[in-house]
């Protein structure tokens, strides 16, 4: 068997390794563009910034490696120009001589991932413009961010975090600039305006709400035009507004891609044509919660695909069965992550949704340094089985995300999470850990114990004019800070003042995370009143208002 | 309805809140024979050594928040010292006062925990032969701790290792005994050498296969006598046996008991009295994954009962579905998690497993900072069902116990920890998460794509005479030791150099974790001969071979 491989990075590089274990004998031909294949693209912006000192470090699986242990036949600076379905032939194009030849395959698959969006804006290929996507950009950015004073980063995903992170390491002015009214726009605006927050207090010069319209050449600079009107002078700028998927070479083979470019395969990874088959971020996935075609470019998913490509080339037929969309990321000492559904993509895909904040410390508050972080938990109303989880702040939050990607990976409920038996010492976590305390709460939303309202309700004036805003803190508490309007009576002396609530008005109660406000609320519907709680309370309130104000800048 | 508690730690503290919260008209007695309730027990340890500073962090929820913020009747220094069922009261001592009395109720929660064991040896009842339970213990051990010179520590488990790490932290010359061949027994012998080690490192001086058979009073201090026949001068003892549920109250009562002591309950912590429930170290519990009973101390599921108890008081029908055995134990820099059941606990079930070893760093490799660990996952061989795991190492060992925790929870198999979508970016993981590994490597031994082999059996001489030991790592690596007898065939030579390999012979490969011997025992099944690889490599190996040695000191 003679399978040709078209790309080399994650999804390729994992095919050629599996299909060399499981096929001794066959010819497997990897072909790859650009000058090294299986290399940590992930790393990339730690080593412009620094933090990754050595190039070779990013270097995973090296050519040799690739010859002497897996005996793959690896063509660096070579490349797949079309594909001969009736012949079973790729033209190749050597980048090097400039020569192509053909080379016949029993199976191909193609695994060419996606490429950085470059809008058609005027300057966009002034030198100076820089996307980054293999090693020669991240060499290139390197030494540019090495000489610049200021960069400019457009768009605040993945990439234009991390990068922005690492040029503030290495001491450049930076200045991000994002389309949209939050960066990080798979997370929902108010768990991430702490990490908008984190960049400017970093010192990088955010701008939402924002465009690059134009670049312009200035002496021997650079001059980015916003849509606002300023113009920025720059030493160089990087494009991170997302990828899309690099289809063409299917397209052009007649291969069947989806409505947004990726290449249609089936849970074997086969495209339209039998022999042919695509992994990576080149190819239309099935989203694990909503069943709906998706494009998602995650690496794990991406080296599993390659796996599976390669068991099917050999004939076993294992399965992929879609994407979560775990992701995480780290802006210095902070860190996002989340899985499954956000808020706006239960929206957007039509899925009811209840949702529950809270903000624990990510292990036992008695041990020393305990930091704290923000879970916000979606799930189904109908039946409790969890849709997603996003959680932002320090140490642990990847941990619990982890946690909960797996309860959805197994299509459990909240009242699992309530259950879920985890790791206990105070070093490590708590008796009742952050998963449990989001299943406690949402199980007790499931059950009508605690009916909860959200802090948007509040700040958009949807609230009924009758209802008392009441909170339970302390006069202490209180007098830092509250919602305007609020009534104050401290949890511990509600009993005794409930009749200076009239019993025919509904109370919204809320203290600073929503534990005493979860408690106010239990005595409000015991006395006979309509009571709900502010799910995740002062601090969720708060969270929501800074996303307002980024988002109104 | 009047509902007394027995015992205001977590288990009792857990109930009593949680019926607050459910019933605002409810009478609650919470009676607690010390001090202080709900302390936090799993921190003492690090009070005693000055981890944690002040004392009043160990008071999770003080007396006053009880009454006050959930209106409890707390009563302590109280001991209930009989039940009287026909009449439904109990019968209680004011430990100040001295004086007796009677209180009704209309449902009982027994939460009185496990006792700390006090073998019946000569000199137990010393001054200075200490145990940890509550936090006049405490007191008592920092005050020691503070003064003394040199400690003995009876017993290597969680208690016996945290105190350890506490002692040689406040400078005091720490010997420890343990009875075993092995510290922290729940883990298997082999995974947690590296434990015993590092205590030994920090100082401790370990005695395995040992016990203390006396206390003498010498002169104003103390010795210990050693079945070894040594006297150890000490200034203190620490006696971290184990504990046995405290379950005389209910024997007296006539409720029933279990074999090892522990209260019977049912799936609503229901005793054999329907009027009478039992939660938290007492009790006997289902393991999950056996199905038998079994007593597991843990914090987490001691709240989770008392949550359920209180629950079923009010008529809510919640389950207890049993006990993983999910911990974690922190040594310095060193953590050992575990979740499910260990080798040892499923032969002594008679439960079939298979498993496998692995070394992976905590997240992605060319990232600064990765931190080794070692991880074992124990599978059935009928249907891939994950059955337990054991971690080791430094960061990133609870997060992968508690993913595979809840896959346990979820009946997962390893075909699905393959699947597993985990959060990854450089700093927090690897884009083949070490979960993920584990499933392949798991998955793989299913297939029968790479039959695997254990480190005891070439230890213990059970590879039959005619096998080849094949070393597939590097001249270098094989120099700086290797297994006695083995053959060096770097993997990259092993394809030219198949026939210094007799065809007719079996041959063991291995490498330094586990990866190359694979893919060497691909290229020799794929040769025609019988092939296997040492599961976890010489890595593995060592760490048996350690095991031994500490095993047979």
């Amino acid at each position: 068997m003679k399978v040709v491989i078209v790309g080399g990075v994650a999804g390729g590089a994992s095919a050629a390794a599996r299909l060399r274990r499981l096929d001794e004998t066959a010819q497997i031909v990897l072909v790859e563009r650009g000058a090294e294949p299986s290399f940590a693209n992930c790393g990339m912006p730690y080593y412009i910034g620094g933090e990754i000192a050595s190039r070779d470090k990013l270097l995973v699986a090296p050519v040799e490696m690739l010859r002497e242990r897996h005996r793959l036949d690896v063509r660096t600076r070579q490349e797949v120009i079309a594909i001969d379905r009736e012949a079973k032939s790729v033209r190749i194009r050597d980048l090097n001589e400039g020569r192509e030849y053909e080379e016949s395959y029993d199976k191909l698959i193609l695994a060419p991932g996606a490429a950085p969006i470059r809008p058609p804006i005027p300057g966009i290929d002034l030198p100076g413009v820089y996307t980054l996507r293999n090693l020669s950009d991240a060499d290139r950015l390197r030494t540019a961010t090495l000489e610049a004073k200021r960069a400019l980063i457009v768009g605040g995903g993945f990439i234009g975090v991390e990068m922005a992170e690492n040029l503030v390491r290495r001491g450049v002015e930076t200045v991000l600039v994002e389309r949209n009214s939050q960066v990080l726009t798979p997370w929902d605006a108010e768990m991430v305006a702490s990490m908008a927050e984190r960049l400017t207090e970093a010192g990088v010069d955010l701008r939402l709400n924002n465009e690059v319209v134009a670049f312009h050449k200035a002496n021997d600079s650079l001059e980015a035009e916003l849509k606002s009107g300023e113009r920025l002078p720059i030493d160089f700028a990087v494009l991170a507004i997302g990828v899309k998927p690099e289809s063409c070479l299917a397209v052009e083979a007649g291969l069947e891609v989806g409505a947004r470019g990726g290449i249609v395969v089936d849970e074997q990874m086969r495209t339209s044509d039998p022999n042919i088959f695509a992994v990576g971020d080149a190819v239309q996935v099935t989203h694990y919660v909503t069943g709906q075609p998706t494009q998602i470019p995650l690496a794990g998913p991406a080296n599993r695909q390659g796996r599976i490509a390669a068991e099917a080339c050999v004939g076993r037929l294992s399965e992929f069965n879609g994407v979560q969309g775990t992701a995480v990321v780290g802006l210095f000492d902070k860190t996002a992550a989340m899985t499954g559904l956000s808020e706006k993509a239960c929206r957007a895909a039509g899925i009811t949704f209840d949702k529950v904040y809270l903000h624990p410390a990510h292990h036992a508050g008695y041990y020393p340094g305990a930091e704290g972080m923000t879970l916000k938990l979606l799930f189904s109303p109908d039946d409790g089985k969890v849709l997603g989880a996003q959680a932002v702040g320090g140490s642990g939050v990847d941990k619990r995300i982890d946690v909960i990607a797996v309860a959805i990976q197994a299509a459990l409920t909240v009242f699992d999470l309530e259950e879920a038996e985890l790791c206990y010492a105070p070093q490590y976590g708590s008796a009742k850990d952050p998963v449990n305390m989001a299943g406690f709460i949402a199980a007790g939303v499931m059950h009508d114990e605690h009916p909860v309202i959200y802090a948007e309700e509040i700040v958009e004036g949807f609230l009924p004019e009758d209802v008392i805003l009441l909170d339970v803190r302390t006069r202490d508490e209180h007098d830092r800070g509250a919602i305007p309007g609020a009534l104050n009576i401290p949890i511990e002396e509600l009993r005794e003042r409930l009749n200076e609530l009239p019993a025919e008005q509904p109370v919204v109660s809320y203290c600073q995370v929503g534990v005493r406000g979860y408690l106010a609320t239990r005595v409000l519907l015991q006395s006979g009143r309509g009571a709900a709680n502010l799910s995740g309370g002062y601090t969720t309130y708060r969270q929501v208002m800074a996303a307002r104000k980024l988002a109104s800048q």
